[in-house]
């Protein structure tokens, strides 16, 4: 048996990675990654589903014995990736897929090259404006930031494998389903599937 | 405006490449290459459209000349793969799709590494075995002959960057579909697209 896939979505703000990411989860039965957080849970969120719920201690030790693929601070709380279950998920032949900042991309590609990390963009920075405008909820300096920081993130285009421009959902969705049918048939994917056919 | 894609479809005999590329030439309007031969035309056959037809000296005039992709004899005739209005189409932007056998697929990698190359191939040999019998046409010796080549070509797999599994053609096309919609995507593909949204 082949290894699965480890896909990476990612992107700026705005640009539509959280809704693709869901659509493609949907479509595909793909495996979510679970991540490790020290917030507090929420009302409803039970642990191991919606997330590790781990102390700031046991997050601490986690990162020391390099137990992350990736690992964010947001406020006041840390947001991870665990390595365990999604190498335990890949090593028996399951796809997993995750939705996560550029940052994440970067630190997962490090430590798992082999990772395919998609960058989902709006066809123009003016489109991404008047979709961060369009929400209702961002100040002027806040989609300034935005702005700025897709900027950044676009800058850094060659850590990732694909770019998929957003022009609307549905075809977005549809290329990243195409993207990860066809590195599902790459060779270097089914190379214990080629050499059990040549014995 | 970025190079169009070179993408060779390629496997062995019986394995239905051929059908694959026509497919897929008439669902997207790919270019096809036309090959140059030194074989006479067949009645209707139009020089520039279905051949471009040389004589011995002119082919070999070709070969000396570094004029060619790929090429190879069969029987008494040369098939070859002109470079010129292959790279004329990639250089503006239009994708390219080629039907050649396991020689030929190496010789354009080495010439041209950006290639695609896609290798078709039955799920088993036993139907590779099948489907050449089902044909009616081919003797014992013939079949052992294909089979025996079919391994070794399987065995080159390292050359190619995809593998497509022929269960059904209409799934096999679709794949080819979605790996070139995949290449598309590729952020090499994409240098110029990105950097002048960069800009």
């Amino acid at each position: 048996m082949d290894k699965g896939l480890l896909v990476v979505i990612s992107g700026p703000s705005g640009a539509g990675k959280g809704t693709i990411y869901s659509r493609v989860i949907e479509r595909t039965g793909m495996q979510r990654s679970v991540s490790v957080t020290t917030r507090a849970p929420r009302p409803g969120e039970v642990d191991g589903i919606d997330y590790f719920f781990k102390t700031e201690e046991q997050y601490q030790q986690m990162i020391a014995a390099d137990e992350f693929l990736e690992t964010a601070a947001v406020y006041n709380n840390f947001y991870g990736t665990p390595k365990a279950p999604v190498f335990d998920n890949i090593d028996n032949g399951r796809d997993v897929l995750f939705e996560v900042d550029v940052h994440g991309a970067r630190s997962i590609k490090r430590k798992y090259p082999e990772a395919i990390a998609i960058f989902v963009m709006t066809p123009s920075f003016e489109e991404l404006e008047r979709r961060l405008r369009g929400r209702g909820t961002e100040t002027e300096n806040s989609i300034a930031t935005r702005l700025g920081s897709a900027k950044n993130e676009l800058g850094k285009y060659e850590l990732f494998d694909y770019i998929v421009f957003n022009d609307n959902i549905d075809d977005a969705t549809e290329r990243v389903l195409e993207i990860i049918n066809a590195e599902r048939c790459r060779v270097k994917n089914n190379i214990n599937a080629i050499t059990s056919l040549l014995k």
